[in-house]
């Protein structure tokens, strides 16, 4: 059996045990509170994880590119709600997609984004299924729960023939709610956005069977949600360093880490330099705003147990720069070329995304398991 | 002929007519000064741009992953020098790549490296071509040119049957470089580092017929390079903000750009919504320690003209917040749902490399000319 050491760097891994546990704690949470599970494909970008994820082989799935819906598709996952605001260039696409049996729905959040559906319903004699996004936190994009934009936007969409399904939020703020107590505060908020919205669109004559709530924090601690149908979330499937920053979960959690070797040493400056650089981590430093900034990268052994308090303290394209964090004068362990360490990554649908394949590997054990290809780019 | 409106958003744009015009002002710039280009495919990533770079068909070209050698490998190109630390894992490969004909030469900076190097030259009779990385101004890797270390490297490399070609170094800092007299002073410290171990190599008996330097500021403000062979940069085939902010470019110089779509508005915010988040564009940010702070990027009509001092403020994974600037209090344009907007990136290696293509385009045109591979990823 190949193993780590048969790699060439710098590599994504992705521990299937930890990945496994992920998905059947967000399984296991949901299952007592009525909902159905979107899986949303962002972070994962590949069918077969999307599956462990669902726990099932078809879906409903949530996507963030057109490139995940169709792989999706061909992988016989039908039901997918493009989460993105609709830009009138990808109506075409859209509208190949459900002529070929994907039951494609999109969202938008305004009466001109209405319009651009409406019109390109008549063209194409397809009705769409349409979500209208709703602002929960004012963290991004979607319409006020209380305003009357709501309303003019459904009767646009119905003065056109387009066809309203319901209306969804994404609670975006969530990722800084850095207690229990604040990501439920989060989770009702999102809650009550969508079922204010979705009563109010009901009682001015329209429907509004999907009620459809998300993301990881907030699904992770909803404790009540009645008048939702769905909940979606993505980042889960991994974790991340954000994550465990705000205690969604543990550091032992993180199911991806990026292999990389020991290429030298900068000694008077207390530095091991890796063949891992941004290119493979991404720019991503969400935990720079957070109690501890943990640089570009918690550093771990080979078995992905985190090493001494070292650090990813910096990087160029394919360099690495580790170390300890500032303040901590300890000398570096003796780490000579040609040693292998895992890297955590801030972000885990960043640091996925700069890797076209996840290798699979379980627990501390140097096994090359096996391989699963991503969906990148658009 | 397809237009910039019929393609799905984001989409990577290159126009063609800035970028030869890039490449065109580093080779008049290099002709005078007697050192080869030794273009660097790190940030095209595309055997066809690198064509252009060099105006030639078949290098020599620097690499910062082995899969762009394979890439410049198969299109004729054999003179190939992979500029980050060797780490053993991938001497096999590097062999191999050399077995069928490629001229594969590595670097590495520490005795450890060259030990390794050592057994792999006389475990696969061959003795590989190796540079001894030189530190010129403390940013990264590479051993001081003053160093016992210097000769302790080349002397075990010679005795381990390995081939020493000579020296490289990258003068890394040069991108905090604000003037032409710093970015002229970080030429002449990468020269004199690399003239000083060359010297020192050669007293003590080994070849050096390779001096190398090379980084964007340095090599488009070299005035004297007696003593180097060959100059390495790669960023100035596109430009970019964090290039423009030192003084290297001009922001109408920038190459690339991404082509988004207006997706919703919060005019409350002064917010405009795009499908362009950070995905598309990197989380590279570049600028934020520079006089001026560009945000994620500057944010130009559709002609490519920057706007009336938008940027985009902030990102999620696809959605970009374009606005004013802090403290710019001016109400923002009136930008429709469908707009097309095209957003200039910090960094142009990172922005680029999350695309699997460029769309070609010629300055202010929207016709599209066509498209070229880029090859990402290890």
């Amino acid at each position: 059996m190949p193993t780590l050491r048969d790699l060439e760097t710098p590599a994504l891994l992705l521990d299937m045990a930890r990945m496994h546990h992920n998905c059947a704690r967000m399984r296991t949470h949901l299952a007592p509170l009525g909902v159905t599970l979107r899986a949303h494909v962002k972070t994962a970008k590949s069918a077969p994880l999307v599956r462990a994820m669902l726990g099932a082989a078809t879906g409903p799935v949530t996507v963030s590119t057109l490139r995940e819906a169709e792989a999706c598709f061909a992988e016989g996952m039908t039901d997918i709600l493009y989460a993105v605001g609709i830009a009138p260039n990808k109506l075409p696409h859209v509208h190949d997609l459900r002529r070929r049996g994907a039951k494609v729905i999109i969202i938008l959040d305004s009466v001109a984004a209405a319009q651009a559906v409406g019109e390109a319903a008549r063209a194409s004699r397809d009705p769409f299924d349409v979500l209208i996004e709703i602002d929960a936190d004012g963290h991004r994009a979607g319409v006020a729960p209380d305003s009357a934009a709501l309303l003019d936007i459904a009767r646009t969409l119905k003065d056109s023939g387009a066809r309203l399904r319901g209306v969804m939020t994404h609670a975006g703020e969530s990722y800084y709610a850095r207690t229990p107590d604040a990501r439920r505060a989060a989770s009702h908020g999102e809650r009550d956005a969508v079922v204010l919205a979705a009563g109010r669109l009901r009682a001015d004559g329209h429907n509004c069977d999907i009620v459809s709530v998300g993301s990881t924090p907030t699904a992770l601690f909803a404790d009540e949600l009645t008048g939702v149908t769905e909940v979606r979330a993505g980042v889960y499937v991994f974790q991340d360093l954000v994550m465990a920053g705000i205690g969604v979960c543990t550091v032992d959690e993180i199911a991806i880490s990026v292999l990389v070797s020991v290429i030298g040493h900068q000694p008077s400056k207390g530095w091991i330099i890796t063949d891992g650089g941004w290119m493979s981590m991404s720019r991503d430093r969400g935990t720079s705003v957070q109690a501890i900034d943990q640089s570009y990268g918690v550093v771990c052994d080979l078995a992905g147990k985190p090493l001494d308090d070292l650090a990813m303290l910096s990087g160029s394209q394919e360099h690495g720069i580790v170390g300890r964090r500032k303040g901590d004068t300890r000398p570096v362990p003796e780490l000579p070329v040609g040693t292998l360490l895992r890297v955590l990554p801030n972000h885990a649908c960043a640091t996925a995304a700069a890797h076209e394949r996840y290798v699979q590997v379980e627990g501390a054990s140097p096994v090359v398991i096996g391989t699963i290809a991503r969906v990148n780019n658009w």
